[in-house]
């Protein structure tokens, strides 16, 4: 994908925009080269030590200054990208920025495609495919949860996880084999049971993984809420009290269709997508059953949905509602009853709506059991999780990956349990191999390159 | 303005916003003890060498990573703001960024306030205050030529001049109090012809500065150019075929009115902001009157109007239309007429439009001539610079302040001519020079560095 490796790259990889500092990037054999050009003194950059700052000024090809700037150099391969590289602080004028850009384009220098100095870290083994991942999920994490998972893969958990995966394969692979070789002879090398008890472990630990990518990308991308229940319930007054307590990191999102309204809320460092719907009422009315069939997509695609309903109109159409959204909703979703304005119902009885689902009464307007209802939120979360270990995959593309491994090893292991040849199973194992080395990038493709690195932003 | 000078500060300096890297900058005498907090390994951190990168990881209260960052400290006075400096290279997640600044602020950091290092570098001497000007205006530079003003003036251009002028004149209060010494003796030691030269040759030099501020605002704020002319001249097409050319560097800009378009073209590194307006014609409904008020304000406002006619269409209505347009406009502004769609006309006169104004013959539709418009345009600006000095003053606080020092210099200049005795010329030099320090800013007002400082982004 990116087709010449000896190119030299560069890039703003700070913010776009104007600010005090920005940082224009240059990695590949030349960019020692090219970057001097921009002094006057060569030497004294040229003598430069690694990782040390030199405060200079740069000049256009006019010979005119451009800017004073601090740069430093980095070795190859001691670098991020593992090659020479060179980055540049300079003034944050847009202006500046582009002028460096260009002027480095003029000495020779190529402007980066997104994601390609991350491409030269994985080309040149500073970091697995899979590392590179959790850096595109790092830079664009927005809550502590996710920044979490993105450091721990980073960190290369998930690496050496599949690492072990993989020598406890080879070990599988070997005696599988050697058992073949000496097929002929009709004997037996490895002890099948404890070569079922391996595999198995495998099963198991892949499957783990594989569970817990449903965290992992809750995580992720948010968690999605639907606030449902008929007109004036208090939806939106809901919404706005969830908001109101964490406004300082509310985001606006436009929705994807005019009538929902997005918010995006942090509650203890894991981000929930908030979706407003429009009230849900048995119309005849064209309009209005549009906006239904909404409330009902958005239900489709939400993992949480906050059925809502007013604590002092309850009545025999109230349960037709709740069993109408019942309906439409899956094993893997977590339907919340509120019962709100609960602050002006006396002795209310919730006995028959716990029957129905998870219930609690709150009072939006009050602000009462709010945050009991947060709590609900984040437990939910929570028993996504399943389990202690901090092995969680974010990514779909590693989840599909592992679960196809599961199903090779699921099928070694018939073989190994049925006394199949060692052929067949050591074939199955080594689909397995070759799919985990997918996964870190050991064994790659352009597609899935193209598709990853395309991710990144320009600069990175 | 910026109370507590011993307090440590912090902020985010790149651009907002997620991007590959962000820059977070801490100031102050605790700087480094407070970034140190962040490390496992302290002490490497405090043995780290002036101005050379650490690559570390950095962990939050928790004690959990917060990001693998590149650390560097400046020791004082060897940084930007004079102070002990830290520099963290952070991966640009937003979540970062906010979580850096965070627990920087509860180790004891102060979120710094917009300019507040500049105003460091300024309070420790290393910068003055015109300097400090230059740099907010080469962060906001946005073309070639505003781009090198504001580099010149940080380098001190108009500093040295200053530092000139004050010399000069500190000579002259020197003889002019040496003479008043000894007054009473009625004796005359200085050469009041040699006196007034001296003075006259900072008036000149003064005014020479004065002037250049009509060139120098107009880069650094761009020029504005109102386009103005009946309906369906072809006013909107001149500018989309201006801007079509340079749509590389094209912004757009909502008009301060719903019926204005205000466009930004860079031609040969100048930076012009055109303004489409509406079109004019003598009109008794009220909507089109208001209109046509609106296009006389723009070009109140404007230093260029286009006068756009139809070439197809001229007669007497014309040549009123004209007159009044040209009633409206004053010395210091440049109207050109364009008799525009000049491709479907033979053999056009324009002698009796270059009595009534500079006239082009161009089409918008076929660009003829539009390189032509373009060049008078260069042209006219070019023509504000009143000298080839690269001494050009872009501050409005600084035109005011040399105006006011011009006027006591004349008024200087009168006493020694008339031969007023020594002290009440010294006291208009004393004048004339306490103004210098202010533009210096060796001598200042907490006025005057909250309106300079207020206009810096924050993390400079």
């Amino acid at each position: 994908m990116f087709n010449d490796e000896n190119r030299t790259i560069c890039a703003i990889s700070s913010p776009a925009g104007m600010g005090a500092i920005a940082i224009v990037r240059l990695s590949g054999e030349n960019s020692i080269k090219i970057a001097s050009k921009l002094l006057s003194n060569k030497d004294k950059f040229f003598s430069l030590e690694h990782g040390k700052m030199l405060y200079t000024q740069i000049f256009g090809e006019d010979g005119k200054i451009l800017d004073d700037v601090l740069l430093v150099k980095f070795i190859a391969p001691n670098s991020f990208t593992g090659e020479n590289t060179v980055e540049i602080y300079c003034h944050g004028s847009e202006y500046i920025q582009s002028q460096i850009i260009i002027t480095l384009i003029n000495y020779g220098a190529s402007v980066a495609k997104p994601g390609e100095f991350s491409f030269q870290a994985f080309f040149n083994s500073r970091i697995d495919l899979s590392q590179t991942e959790a850096l595109a999920d790092l830079i664009s994490s927005s809550s502590r949860e996710s920044h979490r998972l993105a450091i721990n893969q980073m960190k290369g958990h998930i690496s050496s996880e599949i690492a072990e995966l993989r020598e406890k394969m080879l070990e599988l692979v070997a005696l599988m084999e050697l058992e073949l070789d000496f097929g002929e002879e009709d004997v037996e090398f490895a002890d099948r049971t404890k070569l079922s008890e391996i595999t198995l472990e495998l099963i198991e630990r892949t499957s783990l993984l594989i569970s817990s990518y449903k965290y992992g990308n809750a995580i992720k991308s948010g968690i999605p809420v639907a606030i449902v229940g008929e007109p004036n319930v208090g939806k939106s007054t809901l919404l706005n009290a969830l908001l109101k307590d964490e406004r300082a990191i509310v985001s606006h999102i436009p929705g994807t269709t005019r009538d929902t309204i997005e918010e995006n809320l942090i509650i203890e460092g894991l981000k929930f997508r908030f979706i407003d719907t429009a009230g849900i009422r048995n119309s005849d009315d064209l309009v209005e059953k549009m906006g239904v069939k909404r409330t009902f997509e958005n239900i489709e695609k939400s993992q949480v949905i906050l059925l809502t309903i007013d604590a002092n109109i309850v009545d025999s159409q109230t349960f037709e509602f709740i069993s109408s959204i019942k309906s439409k909703i899956n094993d893997d979703q977590y339907l919340l009853i509120l019962l709100n304005k609960s602050d002006t119902v006396n002795n209310l009885n919730d006995e028959v709506f716990t029957k129905l689902a998870d219930t609690i009464s709150v009072s939006a307007k009050t602000r009462f059991n709010l945050d009991k209802l947060e709590q609900k939120l984040i437990n939910w979360v929570k028993s996504l999780k399943t389990s202690e270990s901090d092995l969680i995959i974010t990514s779909s593309r590693q989840l599909e990956l592992f679960q196809n491994i599961n199903i090779s090893l699921v099928r070694a292991k018939e073989g190994i349990d049925k006394g199949l040849s060692g052929d067949f199973v050591s074939q199955d194992l080594r689909e397995a191999m070759y799919m985990l080395g997918e996964i870190t990038g050991h064994i790659t493709n352009d597609d899935v390159l193209g598709a990853i690195f395309s991710k990144f932003c320009i600069g990175k």
